[in-house]
């Protein structure tokens, strides 16, 4: 990340490096001038660099093939007809935990698309954007969350769009874990999935149409210390996203309600600003602009899609596969063991933990 | 499995064929035959049989190294010493959930072995043996479990072995699922796991020494269908075995302390007795015995270990790698989306919800 903080240019790392190779040796427009070029300056079809390289060609274009028609699978696509666009003007996007964070960036900069937006939180949003409807609601509690649903759908109308953002971070060793802690932890992260889908999918599923977007972590698919509860309750919404695609699609018949997995890596928020992340090259820290450009652009599509951010989380599900002594390897290289062990709790406080240390504090 | 429930056979399904097939195709020892018995009949070492024997064996040979090193690594082992055997008569396992299914059977067979078990359940154990003692406990509330292991470390001591086993399904579509439902879920299936880890691991610690079993399932590698609750609520507990390693290994420095994960399919039990599980050949339903073995077992090696069992759920951490149409024809192939269809809670019901329908009825 630059130094100010800018996302105006995109930072030297591997990430950057995929993106030009996708753009490039992983082309297949590009790829193809390979054997061309050779062929118009005289090379024979036989000749080894021409089969070299149109071998490579077919791999790359076997690549993008079965990405592009798993996708066209998964969203009951169809050769012929693209989709409807995406018309934002229409929506009404509900944004849990709105009121900061990647949440809060994805708020405003929706209400300037002129998007209808609803910021359930439980402290106020500090915006200007009439667009921006601010209810607060905890949404770890079922009551809260049915009432405020009620009162949504009667003044603003049934939400097309469910961001389920909301999320809160102890950050402490298990035994240190109070019993209020854990069960926040649970709550905002994860039941408070189950209540807004109870408040919610109804009126989607009468129209047939809309879009879950779950925010998970890496931290879901790969468990690091001193975050037992966080690491446990996004495991949690990752496996939820894909027993919820089994009933939209089989049980009550809505493929066409969409649902976006997000899994991203260390963001630059005030949930984890204390954290120790080694290795910004491979692992690189997101900017929250990043998050919010991809949950759009998956709005946009109108497709289900799990969006892995930065580029190394895709690996994280291998872990799973391999044996200990690669997990404790991946866990050395990233700092995973330790990387908590400054971490100080900014945003979600409870009220008898009282305020966050001021920044100066914490140097 | 056999009609009558009888464990006294293997049931002739996949696992039956890789058990065998790891001894005779798969084993060292047996595949070392092949060329050494090519060469004393007078082939010679250069011989297309006595070379592809050979490069098998040692692909054999390297696959059991790594699984034999790995396991090693783990735990701390040593090529020239073997652990202390366990003394079962030091220990004293406490079991939640041990007054019926699996965990009713893990009680009394180690009590028949002379074990000090300590059940914590909301019904208690219908047992004569006095090794077994059943203290009343809803493992979901912290403050239950607080007491009653104050009330277990002062009057039988600090357990060794703690088996987290206590769950309960609510089989119903995420719209049925009432907020009771969803708060019970996760109370007993995630965050019992976080209160008696509170209340019994400092003292293992304490002794660096312990093992700790959780009991997950297949499905919070893989959620399915009517089943969005308990499927997340299990993904976490998967995920919290992978942190807590962490934390006893980098954090507390107690490596001793083991941690036996346990992912079962479908087992014969009252919890899942009103499952359709189509396909007995690839996807055996378990029974009970087949569990039990292997937890003791994982407990005698003094070993941490992941215990996948029946053999197809070795491939299910693979589907989070794989596109959807592969996940919709796994689920297809399984009856997955629809094996819940028939479910009716026989366990774990609360009391607004009445007594469990009798079995003559759900004929």
């Amino acid at each position: 990340m630059s130094d100010d903080g800018s996302p105006l240019m995109d930072d030297l790392d591997i990430d950057l490096f995929v993106k030009v190779f996708a753009q490039t040796g992983f082309s297949p427009f590009f790829i193809m001038l390979i054997p061309t070029f050779y062929i118009f300056q005289g090379a024979k079809i036989t000749d080894s660099i021409v089969v070299y390289s149109a071998a490579y060609l077919v791999v790359v274009c076997a690549f993008w093939s079965i990405k592009w028609i798993s996708r066209l699978y998964s969203n009951q696509g169809n050769l012929f007809y693209s989709p409807q666009p995406f018309e934002w003007g229409d929506q009404i996007v509900v944004i849990t935990g709105g009121s900061s964070g990647v949440g809060e960036l994805l708020a405003n900069t929706l209400a300037v698309k002129s998007v209808t937006v609803v910021v359930l939180d439980v402290k106020p949003i500090r915006s200007e954007n009439y667009n921006i409807s601010y209810y607060k609601c905890d949404v770890s509690k079922w009551e809260e969350v049915e009432a405020v649903s009620k009162q949504i759908i009667e003044e603003i109308g049934q939400p097309t769009v469910l961001v389920n953002n909301a999320g809160v971070v102890q950050g402490k060793l298990l035994l240190d874990l109070s019993p209020e802690d854990v069960q926040q932890t649970f709550g905002v992260n994860t039941l408070s999935h189950f209540w807004t889908l109870k408040a919610f999918l109804p009126g989607m599923i009468e129209k047939k149409k809309g879009h879950i977007v779950t925010m998970a972590s890496v931290m879901g698919i790969h468990g690091v210390a001193q975050m037992t509860d966080y690491c446990a309750s996004k495991a949690a919404l990752i496996n939820l996203n894909r027993s919820l695609r089994s009933e939209l699609d089989k049980r009550y018949k809505t493929p066409g309600i969409r649902t976006t997995l997000v899994c991203p890596g260390h963001i630059h928020t005030a949930l984890f600003s204390t954290l120790n992340m080694s290795n910004q090259f491979w692992f690189p820290t997101l900017h929250p602009i990043a998050i919010v450009k991809r949950v759009i652009q998956a709005l946009d599509e109108t497709h289900s899609q799990t969006i892995y951010l930065p580029f190394y989380v895709h690996f994280t599900p291998l872990l799973q596969l391999l044996p200990d002594w690669f997990t404790d390897l991946a866990n050395w290289v990233t700092n995973a063991d330790f990387a908590m062990k400054d971490f100080v709790k900014m945003s979600g406080r409870r009220e008898e933990e009282g305020p966050a240390p001021s920044a100066a504090k914490l140097r």
